[in-house]
């Protein structure tokens, strides 16, 4: 049995009792955190152009759109939930292949439960889970197979990735047979787009939308059989040998069902790229044990991770998104304010005089010798004096993952952004409480601005 | 200035006036070529399952799909005028990069034509033309420079370069500025997608007609000033090398506005994979010289270019699609039938015992000496002679290309599947007329069922 068939058979076989219940309680956490980065994304400029542009061209408005008054059909809501989720950068990561995984899965679940309203097509709480649970699984483990070749050679692998799993969750609840989840890798297959030349632009956030839409269309058309072809995974032409110089296509099968891979999940306890949380961690921490003031500082030298300056490396800032990839802005930002929040990436705070003068005094050297987790900090002072400090994990990864309560916290502080604070109590605990909804179409509900 | 912007520049700054007249008459062959395709292929299997799946999420009823009765948006409209289009792989092609290139732009562009009908969002001919001819130009040349790695990789580079020429030929009619013609070019390569693993599927026609829809609505966005990467060609994270292991930006500007690549145009005779052509065309003329009977042959033995076993080496065929990319298909119909209509590459055309027999008759050898123009056949017959034919040429290459009667013939053929006569002789002339016309949403009036 192929690859392809042999993961299209384990998402259309999975019962629900299949999944262990830390596998939902799991699911839940990332489902919180990519609901709070929904709504605190949904009033950003990508948003309001993306729906100024297109809803002219959706269709019935039967679904709503997370943290939005408008209404559309649930193809293009899957697309504006990703937009949204994404802007902020402030959604979950998988550190071994720095897929975002929870957005182009939920953003095109919430938009199916929200337009399939009636009788048996309603999604129940745990059914949605268990879709969610799938298509991150689908998603994760492509890109295991095809990480790091893939993407080091340019790819989003959020969004080349992401459109996979949408078609798995989707499919999941179309209860598509094998045949037509064969189909619908296909034609997501055929849809797998998204460059790392975005990053830094609106288009960035399109890219999971996207996938969401399209993963969403693949499912709906392989249901009616349309067809595709059948190697979409490892055949010679297929995503694997397209996308990526090498791939290893057992990490695909490599213990399914047995291990889930949102047990792997991180959820970020800063407002920007995974990579410089480090750096942000350990300034905050500089800031709060030495009490430096900006002003007394003279240069700051920061060794980190090679891909950090790969992808990070800007420290001439003119745009709000631009600052979520600069290894520069977050040394400052950690040292001045002691933070990352939604804050410390606007355009406010790329201008802000003390900001800039501290990354212009920021070097930044790549060491082979330091993990993605980890960063090590001097700094000379004006005084003649130094600090140094070395972090070894840094807050949000899987060693020290946020808790419950704080991921309440982030929820709390992005969603109060675009809803009333009585709104984001109930959207919380309805998340949390996701298993026992019979109807999830009632969460999203609550989700959107009255 | 970047190639991007280079490329940017010269679409945005382009004048009616610009474009020779010769390459204007190019363009109404290219563009009664695409015609026929569309109207012929309106009924297909692929397009009545898009269709049935997809309209429920369509937008307002504002544009007519080319064939059909129903109406959509513009942007689902665009998508199926690319699936019917290219659905009987009759539509053209650049024989030096293997670009299908009016469907993708010429998609995007009929369905632009047919939504705009008042005031000065009114499309003419002329105007229609122009967009066309950039649209084209843009695309060739982006494959130019990303082929044959690009290519032999494995990408569709119909879809994958065509979303640049939709997003360019909408984004001239949007009368985009040269910064958002930039942004238009990033979220295409956003959004550049399609694999040959689909070839033989319905997943392949979807391809070209996605990159229609998803070019136009790079067109779209970009017109909001929804922002996206700048260097979308040549940055190290942009379409040339994300996709190709070798390229050449110099082959994007190379005698840009000066040479157009319509030129290099050619369109097919034969209703099936450019490649098999010179088969089908040499096995029609044996057929017509010597007289063979097909139950008089013991084997037939082919020596073809390479590429052409990497692409139709399929011997046993299930389906009707498969055998557009057979080359043993393609010498079985060239000797039985001497040709290659709409009609032998069906479902009854590949259950025909006749041409079955023929085809596991067949043997095919690539030949690094033998070019994709090029075919050298043996037949053995069973009375103990033998028939040696070498084709130079292939009929409707660049050197011996389609007369204007020529392609008359074939859209009568193509167009009289699905639209009666009278209404096909008016659309034909409406078409080579269209620089007359002033207003093309009246040619698409004449290219819907009524």
């Amino acid at each position: 049995m192929s690859v392809t068939e042999q993961l299209a058979r384990f998402v259309v076989e999975s019962q629900l009792d299949d999944i262990p219940e830390n596998i939902y309680k799991e699911a839940l956490r990332a489902i919180v955190n990519y609901m709070g980065c929904a709504i605190g994304g949904a009033n950003e400029p990508a948003m309001e152009v993306a729906l100024d542009t297109l809803l002219p061209f959706t269709g019935k408005p039967s679904t709503q759109v997370l943290g939005r008054v408008e209404t559309c059909d649930p193809l293009y809501a899957a697309l504006f939930n990703g937009i949204g989720s994404h802007v902020h950068e402030y959604d979950d990561t998988l550190p071994k292949n720095y897929i975002h995984p929870s957005i182009p899965v939920a953003s095109a679940l919430f938009a199916y439960a929200s337009a399939n309203r009636d009788g048996n097509q309603i999604v129940t709480g745990k059914e949605f889970l268990h879709a969610f649970i799938l298509g991150f699984d689908v998603e994760s483990r492509i890109g295991n197979a095809v990480y790091p070749a893939h993407y080091d050679a340019g790819w989003h692998i959020t969004s080349t990735t992401g459109v996979f799993g949408a078609a798995a969750a989707i499919g999941k609840l179309l209860k598509l047979d094998v045949r037509q989840m064969v189909w619908a890798f296909g034609l997501a297959a055929t849809q797998a787009a998204g460059v790392r030349e975005m990053f830094g632009s609106m288009a960035k956030s399109f890219q999971p939308g996207r996938a969401a839409q399209n993963g969403y269309t693949s499912a709906l058309l392989a249901q009616r059989d349309f067809t595709a072809g059948e190697a979409a995974l490892e055949g010679p032409r297929g995503f694997a040998p397209v996308t990526a110089s090498s791939y290893d296509l057992d990490k695909i099968t490599y213990q399914l069902g047995e291990h889930y891979e949102l047990l792997d999940n991180a959820y970020k306890p800063y407002a920007c790229g995974l990579v410089v949380h480090p750096t942000i961690d350990a300034c905050s921490q500089i800031r709060e044990q030495y009490g430096v003031a900006p002003e007394d500082i003279k240069e700051i030298s920061l060794r980190v991770a090679p891909i950090v300056l790969d992808l990070c490396n800007k420290q001439e800032l003119k745009r709000a998104l631009q600052s979520k990839y600069s290894i520069y802005h977050a040394a400052a930002i950690g040292l001045v304010r002691g933070k990352g929040g939604l804050r410390e990436f606007t355009d406010e705070a790329v201008a802000d005089p003390v900001l800039s003068d501290l990354r212009s005094k920021t070097k930044a050297q790549g060491d082979e010798t330091i993990t993605g987790d980890q960063v090590d900090v001097n700094i000379k002072l004006k005084s003649g004096e130094s600090i140094h400090f070395f972090l070894e994990a840094s807050l949000g990864n899987v060693e020290r993952p946020l808790s419950n309560v704080q991921l309440d916290d982030k929820f709390i502080d992005q969603s109060t952004l675009v809803l009333p604070r009585d709104q984001v109590d109930k959207l919380l605990g309805a998340c949390w409480d996701m298993e026992s909804s019979d109807n999830v179409g009632q969460i999203v509900d609550l989700a959107v601005k009255k």
